[in-house]
């Protein structure tokens, strides 16, 4: 988990099913950038990621971190950017400053919005300490999924039949491809959401997404 | 609420006692940006950001919003990084890739793994109809702002003693004070955060923060 990575060798340390490490895996291969996997397994030892080892590198305790020879970034999007500014092509946003902020914005209600909330130490802290039972959790759950997509779903209108760059997807489908997994995973309603479906579809044909996808990765159970 | 402003004029749509907005507002204040307020009451009316009229403008329905002549940027942070790539000068974040990851990894911590958790529409969630009471609820809040808190002050080890910029503030800045503010508001324990606190007390010197706080604004109560 936290082998010294030789200068300029990307490592991402991450879990196969968190949906912020997902995005960061989506971004990666579509620059085409190499990297190797530090798994950090969020349930077993009682959350890896609270580890010192791991904590030494990131103290926010959270998946994912980009290690970037001897730099260490936390946050998905953080990294995202970090990567477009690092290694510019193949870009993952577009280039106008308002179709970067329509990006943007639906990318952060994403991972503001929805994703914080349904975080698996929120489940959790809604179990115990809180009592809250699976079946009011996982309503939970699908309140803020079906909430916000309901939303996102609006702001696609933008991006009908296309991906966010046109031909091809980016920064945009990167943030929503993990957040539907996940949807999918609880069992949201997406009646409401045929153009992200849409979008989905077409990502998910693309090799990219394919292999970013939680069941194949190397610590997938 | 949704007058339309003319173009190239900037006009916010926030709630005083907003976070985000309170980021939107500071950053703007730092870019000597001029702009125009328009209130959305999160409570009034069963909450203004549902109405029709800020629905069109804002599908999200979640404030800030900020109107650039005739373009409409919801979410704070992509508002931000708008602001600082249409109005560059003076920037809010530093210059070097590295540098500026670290920025927003430290904001994003804020805006994703603490704020969300203890926006009102969450709040009001727990209480009903999850029926968590008060103490409860305060218990959460806490949680998640102390957590979150302590790993961001290890991360301001960088910038002890000056500014995310060196000699002046800026998107970090933007964004810690106002969820100090909110823990201040919640009483928070803030023992362990004294960079925080050191770096909060230089800013709350600077008139761009006095004039953007919650307090001095033409909505507050």
């Amino acid at each position: 988990m936290s082998r010294d990575p030789a200068p300029g060798e990307l490592t991402l340390h991450g879990y196969w099913r968190s949906s912020a490490a997902y995005r960061v895996r989506i971004a990666l291969n579509l620059k085409g950038l190499a990297y190797q996997q530090a798994p950090v397994h969020l349930v077993k030892d009682g959350g890896q990621q609270h580890a010192a080892a791991y904590q030494a590198l990131n103290p926010q305790g959270l998946v994912p971190l980009l290690v970037d020879g001897d730099v260490a970034i936390p946050q998905s999007l953080a990294i995202l950017e970090y990567l477009e500014e690092t290694r510019p092509q193949p870009a993952l946003l577009p280039a106008d400053p308002v179709a970067r902020a329509q990006v943007r914005a639906l990318a952060l209600h994403v991972a503001c919005d929805i994703h914080p909330l349904n975080n698996l130490r929120v489940l959790k802290y809604l179990a115990d300490p809180l009592g809250v039972d699976e079946a009011a959790r996982n309503a939970w759950y699908r309140h803020w999924v079906e909430t916000g997509l309901a939303s996102v779903e609006q702001g696609l209108a933008a991006f009908d039949g296309h991906f966010s760059l046109g031909d091809r997807p980016g920064y945009l489908e990167a943030c929503l491809i993990p957040q539907l997994y996940n949807a999918r995973r609880f069992d949201c309603s997406l009646d409401g959401c045929p153009r992200l479906l849409d979008l989905a579809s077409r990502c998910e044909a693309l090799e990219a997404f394919a292999q970013a996808a939680p069941e194949v990765q190397p610590d997938a159970q």
